[in-house]
Parts: structure tokens; C-alpha cells; sequence
């Protein structure tokens, strides 16, 4: 199996000032195609540091991504450390990215400068793939056995992520034409609602009988719910799958009231699967979760099929005037009740024309009243079947309660779709 | 100045499931209190990879910080290979944070089960630093000089981000109580609106004329544009951060028009600045942002003292009779127009009774209609001094587009509000 390193490149990462999401996309891709990625590594904008770690990644593994350290600004060193590392003396112009420089430019009605034209200019040494969403090339360098023991390849990618992972099918093309890459089967179900603990618990029978070579892991996610993986390195296609698929089989018997897909997904998108083409339509009224909600839903591309819109109403002037919600019902049992949820999720329904709606009302900051504590959040479900509410408690900052209460609310509309669809 | 290393642990990061974020915040955190982060590193779930890995980064700083690989589940090893790399033969049950597991359990209303119990038991060569915020204890490994040719320590702390980065001021703490910190000095100062490159090339006599000492670095980001960081090691804090302020009042007067703070924040937190305490309210209606406006708006704590709420109208029908749209309207100029934009801005102020209302019409996936191309957004500002329209036209991935559409309207938003408070 084929061994790689990512590395990143960038004071601005060991600053802490960005999050480094490339090295995640990239790794998922290399797995999926049987490249073990051994280690992710990022280091500061420093010529020694660059050439030296690189090298060291090439000493260890077959294959070294690269990214970050290729803008058209002055913090930004890595072509000349890659130069030095690949014994290149020269740089050359490369056309095919030259043309792409002078057009991204002039599509965006920019001025075209000598250091975007810089760009295009490559260290003799490396092959271009043309990077055709950004103006920084990709750059590989193929070396041969002698330099660093056994036949390794760098690829040098931009740090900015939508050019980064636009063109990794471009680099991955590549990858694959000049090694020999095995395969992993993975499978991934997910769950909500159970803690990743008391999961544990209740499945340590089945994990325990797992065959040697397959592999558990738990992957807990604020909006996403605890991901179970299993995996296996090697073998035929189509066996282990099936192998796979039986334990998995097995595990629906234990856990399946918490089980809501059996791929790599979010609740959302299968909110989204549930109501495409069926007519049904969808409305979200938010007080909390202030938009959240509406954001996640229409993060699924198809979303405007079945999502009509929300109402964040943030004021409780707004509850009442836009949602209809009654000032007495506010004023008997409190902002954060069931019947204030009830009440919104019941009111935007109506004033969307929705077949089902969602609605939150709770406390996200470190505050609540005399009824219920900081934390808290009132979902209701309304629909053809009625209205349903469910009450949530979490412990956490402002920033993510509001994301679990939103994948809480999520959970609760995804429930009562599949029970009425029925 | 001391070195500093970040290691995070878990499969789940190699193979791209999750992203780290925990480094990012550690890193800053270490930097701001002068300690130089000299690289961050992910490794796996194998015994030997993290013994030998954490022994490479002890050997080389003085510092290193271990994330991850704590959890209850099986496929958690990290605690074992800390017993090992510390010459550690036996457990110890810390009653301190046995005590947490079970209250936090309680609090959660679940049983506390053996692998939860077992949580609290630590090699007995390190320190424990109480999690208040999870069930897995903070390790800490003192190092004496002859073990890796200099003092050094290392720090575990559990992976889950609330409680790696929660607990994050007490491992400092302990830092700060061993170590000699240094300092250093940074400036942020944020711009919106243009490109990373025109504004390199509008600088670029003033970066040539920064003194050796300070350093510049550019830091594009989707939603708050392009971060210039100026920084110094070193030297005394009153005198260097006057000479940063001097070289900053500089910059003013070259690209004072797209700089919107002077410090690390947001646009949606100096929107918050500028009507807290003003009387002054907001709202908002959504099309193609699909509520993450409204979501960004809340996402500053006190929002609720200005912000009333919003629509976020994704289906005509509902432009039209929440929003007052005519359908006109919508048939003469198209749903994505300025016209449109306009109607829906001032069709949230009048319902919810704002003083300022945003309100953006585009179309965010690959496809547009016969008047405008995929990619584009209208955005139109309400308030006391007229409706003001703008277009903005980008070429990314719809998630993309919709986090850019959505920073171009609440930068449209805060420069109104700027001007019609003057």
C-alpha cells in the first residue's frame, strides 16, 4: 500500500489565524483510493524549515501533497523552496498557465500585474498541471530512486481551499497513472441522539466479535451525531462489502431507532431525500437557532423543491404580528415553553402554507428565566399529523448550543416526516 | 524564545472525517503568549507511530501539546503509549476527576458505566489537570533534561473541541508557571471588497518600506476578506506596538476605504458595534442565502438588543405575500434583480419595523436565467436614507457562493449604516 504525507504550508495556519480543511479533503480522497496517509503536517512560511521537512516526507512516503505557499504576495516561499529541494536552477514561463492568469483577470475586471504573470513562471524541474480555477500553478516533481531511496512524487497545490479541492481529480489522474494504488472498503452509518459512551456500551458485544481485520471507529460530530466506520484494507471488492454489509445487518438489530442513513451523510440531506418529489413542502420558523435551521436545509443543492422559507423571529413582537403567536401564551407559560414552540412552528405552517413545519425557542447564552435554565431549547413539529414538541437541554457556549439545538430540531422534523409518510 | 509543537491524534483526521480545529485555537493561544508554534502534526491511532512521533517532537521543543485519542472508545490508544513514551508501569485512579465523570453523567442523566470510570485512571507519572468539561482528565508529562537533552513537558488533552479548547486557560496556566514566555506583537487589520493581489500591488511601496523586523502577512478569508497581519518578536510592548500603530496610520491613508476594523473580528460583530445602544434595529430577508445571513447576525452575542428577526423567502409565493413583492415585479425584472432586492429589503423593514433591513435575490448553483448568470446576487440596504441596491458576481461552488453573497450583504449593510450615522 502506498504511503503519503499532506503537508501545509503557512504561518498564517501556526499563527492559528485559519483552519486548515484541505488536508481533510485531500485525505479523504487518497483513502479512497488505497494511499495510506500517514501524517499531516503543517509548517511556517520559512525556507530551512520547508526544504528540510519535505525532504523528510519524501525520505518516508511514496507520495507528498503540498499545499499553501504559492500566492502572488510576498509571504510566499515555497517555489523557491521546491527549486532548491529538486536541484533546479532555472525557472520556466508555462504557457497554458500564463493564458489562464491573463484570463481569470480579465473575467473578473482586474488589471493584469507583473506578480500575478510571476504565476505562471515554474521551477524547470517540475511538470504543470494547469490549475484552472486560480492563478498559482500545480506543480509535480517526479523523483527518481536515488534521491531519496525509492521512487517518490510531490505535488505542490494552492492553499485556497475551492482551487485546492477543484482540482485534486486533476492530481489524483495523475497519482494513479504512476502508482500502483490497492484498495480500503469503508462503511459509515450514522447516528443521533445516543452518546458516544453509552453507544459503546450498548454495542460492545458486537464490536467485540468483529473479525481481526475489520476496523471500528467512532466519529462524534455537534451536528451530525456519532458516525460509526468500518473498514477494511485490502481484498476483493465485492466480498468485503458484503462482509461489511452482513456486520452492519447485525448492528441495525441493536441500534436501529437511532440510525438515520447508511452513508456518509447529514440530516438534512435526508430530509432532503424524504420530501423531493413528493409534493410535501417545508417551512422553519427560528427564534434561538436564529437562521440556522433555514441555512442547514438550504445547504442541500434542490433545497427551493420542497423548502418554502422561515421566519427567524428574534423579537417577541415578531412571534406575535408574523407568526401569530398569542402575547398570553408568551406571558403564561414563558418564551422558551413547549406552547410558544408549539405556537410558532403552528403559525409559520399557516402563514407559509407549508404541509410541515419546525420551530425552536430556547436559551443559547449562559441565561435563562425562572422556568428553564441557560441551554435549553422547545422544538415543535407541526403537521398533517398534528404538532409535536420535545425539550433539549446542553451544557455548552452560545455558538454551539445553537448548532445543537438546530441538529436537534433537524432530528426531531426528520422523525416525524418518516413516521407520517408512512 | 520556547518552541512549541501541536500533535493531534486519530484516525478519524487522516482519513478526512473530521477536521481539525483544536490546533488552530491552541496555536493562537501559544502565540499570543510568545510561545513560537513550530509545527502541527497528525498521526494515527498506532501505539508505536505515537511513541515514536511525540518522542521526535519532545526531542525537538520545549513544548508539546497532544490532542485527541482520549475518548472511552476502543479505538483510543493514546493513554497507553503516554504510559510508555514516561516510562510509566502503572495506573493511578484520579478521585478528582472520577468525581466529574460521575457528576457529569448524573447531569446528563446517564449511567456512569466502567469504560466512563475507567477514564479517570492516569499513568502514574503525570500530573493531572481536572477536565471540568468532559469526562477525560488533562495528562501532564514533566520531562527532566536527560531524557530528551533538554526540560521539556507534554500536555494531553481530550479531542473533543469544547472541551480541548475550554480548557485550554489552565494548561496555560501551568505553562506560564514553567516556562520563561516571551512575547510577541501582533496587529490585525481587516478589509473587505478587494482582492488579495490589488491589494499587494496598492501596498507594495509601503510593504517595501516596512522595517527587518516587522513581518506582513496577507490572510484571505471567504466572510471577512483579507486579514494584513503586522507582527514583531520581542523587544519592549508599549514601544513596538506604537511602531505597528505608526506603519498602520500609514496604511490608512492608502486603503482606508476597504479596511473595516482594526482588530481580529468580523463584519457582522462591528455591525453589533455600531447599534448597540444606538435604538437603532435590523432585519433581514433571505433568498439565495437561505438564512446564514440571519445565522452570521445571531452569532454575535447580544444581538438580540437590535436584531428583530427576518424572512427568508425561498419561494416567490412567499416574497409575495410576507414580503409584499409584487409579482410584477418579479415577472418584468426577473426574481434575481435589483428591482426584486429592493422590494424584498423594504418589504422586511415595513412588516417587521426595522430601522434597517438587508436583503439578497441570486442564484447561487451553476445556473441562471436569460437576465443574469449563475453566480450572481443582488443585494439591496434599507433604511432612513433610501434603498441602495448592489450586484456582485462570483464563479464558486454554491456553498461557496452563498458564504460569499451573504459577507458582500452584510459588508453593504455596515457600510450604509456607517454613512447614515455619520
Amino acid at each position: 500500500m502506498n504511503k503519503a504525507s499532506i503537508c501545509t504550508i503557512g504561518d498564517e495556519i501556526l499563527i492559528g489565524q485559519i483552519v486548515d480543511t484541505n488536508s481533510s479533503e485531500i485525505s479523504r480522497a487518497l483513502n479512497g483510493m488505497g494511499i495510506q496517509v500517514t501524517r499531516m503536517i503543517s509548517i511556517g512560511d520559512r525556507h530551512e524549515a520547508i526544504v528540510g521537512q519535505l525532504g523528510e516526507e519524501l525520505s518516508r512516503n511514496d507520495i507528498v501533497i503540498v499545499t499553501g505557499g504559492l500566492g502572488p504576495t510576498k509571504d510566499d516561499i515555497t517555489k523557491a523552496a521546491l527549486a532548491e529541494l529538486s536541484g533546479s536552477r532555472s525557472y520556466v514561463e508555462n504557457s497554458e498557465q500564463k493564458e489562464i492568469v491573463v484570463r481569470i483577470l480579465h473575467s473578473r475586471g482586474l488589471d493584469v500585474l507583473d506578480i500575478n504573470l510571476q504565476q505562471a513562471m515554474v521551477p524547470d524541474s517540475c511538470e504543470v498541471i494547469p490549475n484552472r480555477l486560480g492563478t498559482a500553478p500545480i506543480m509535480a516533481f517526479h523523483f527518481p530512486e536515488e534521491r531519496f531511496g525509492h521512487k517518490c512524487s510531490l505535488y505542490s497545490l494552492p492553499g485556497v481551499p475551492y482551487e485546492a479541492v477543484g482540482m485534486l481529480p486533476d492530481v489524483l489522474a495523475d497519482i494513479k497513472s504512476r502508482f500502483n494504488t490497492s484498495d480500503i472498503y469503508h462503511q459509515t452509518i450514522m447516528t443521533y441522539g445516543m452518546a458516544e459512551s453509552a453507544l459503546a456500551k450498548k454495542i460492545e458485544a458486537w464490536e467485540d466479535a468483529l473479525p481481526e481485520d475489520m476496523h471500528l471507529a467512532y466519529l462524534p460530530n455537534l451536528l451530525t451525531g456519532v458516525r460509526l466506520r468500518l473498514s477494511i484494507y485490502g481484498g476483493e471488492r465485492e466480498s468485503q462489502e458484503r462482509r461489511i454489509s452482513e456486520r452492519f445487518s447485525e448492528l441495525r438489530q441493536i441500534i436501529g431507532d437511532v440510525i438515520y442513513a447508511e452513508e456518509d451523510t447529514t440530516i438534512e440531506a435526508v430530509i432532503g431525500i424524504l420530501l423531493k418529489g413528493s409534493g410535501r413542502t417545508l417551512a422553519a420558523a427560528e427564534s434561538c437557532t436564529g437562521g440556522m435551521i433555514s441555512h442547514m436545509i438550504t445547504s442541500v443543492p434542490g433545497a427551493s423543491e420542497y423548502y418554502l422559507g422561515s421566519v427567524t423571529s428574534y423579537a417577541v413582537d415578531i412571534k406575535n404580528r408574523i407568526l401569530g403567536v398569542p402575547l398570553e401564551v408568551v406571558e403564561k407559560y414563558g418564551i422558551v415553553s413547549s406552547q410558544v414552540a408549539a405556537a410558532m412552528a403552528e403559525g409559520v405552517r399557516a402563514a407559509l402554507g407549508s404541509t410541515y413545519s419546525v420551530a425552536t425557542t430556547g436559551w443559547a447564552d449562559s441565561y435563562g428565566d425562572e422556568r428553564e435554565p441557560a441551554g435549553t431549547v422547545w422544538v415543535a413539529v407541526s403537521g398533517p399529523s398534528g404538532t409535536l414538541t420535545s425539550r433539549f437541554n446542553y451544557k455548552n457556549s452560545r455558538k454551539l448550543n445553537i448548532s445543537r439545538f438546530a441538529a436537534s430540531a433537524l432530528n426531531e422534523l426528520r422523525k416525524y416526516i418518516v413516521a407520517d409518510i408512512k
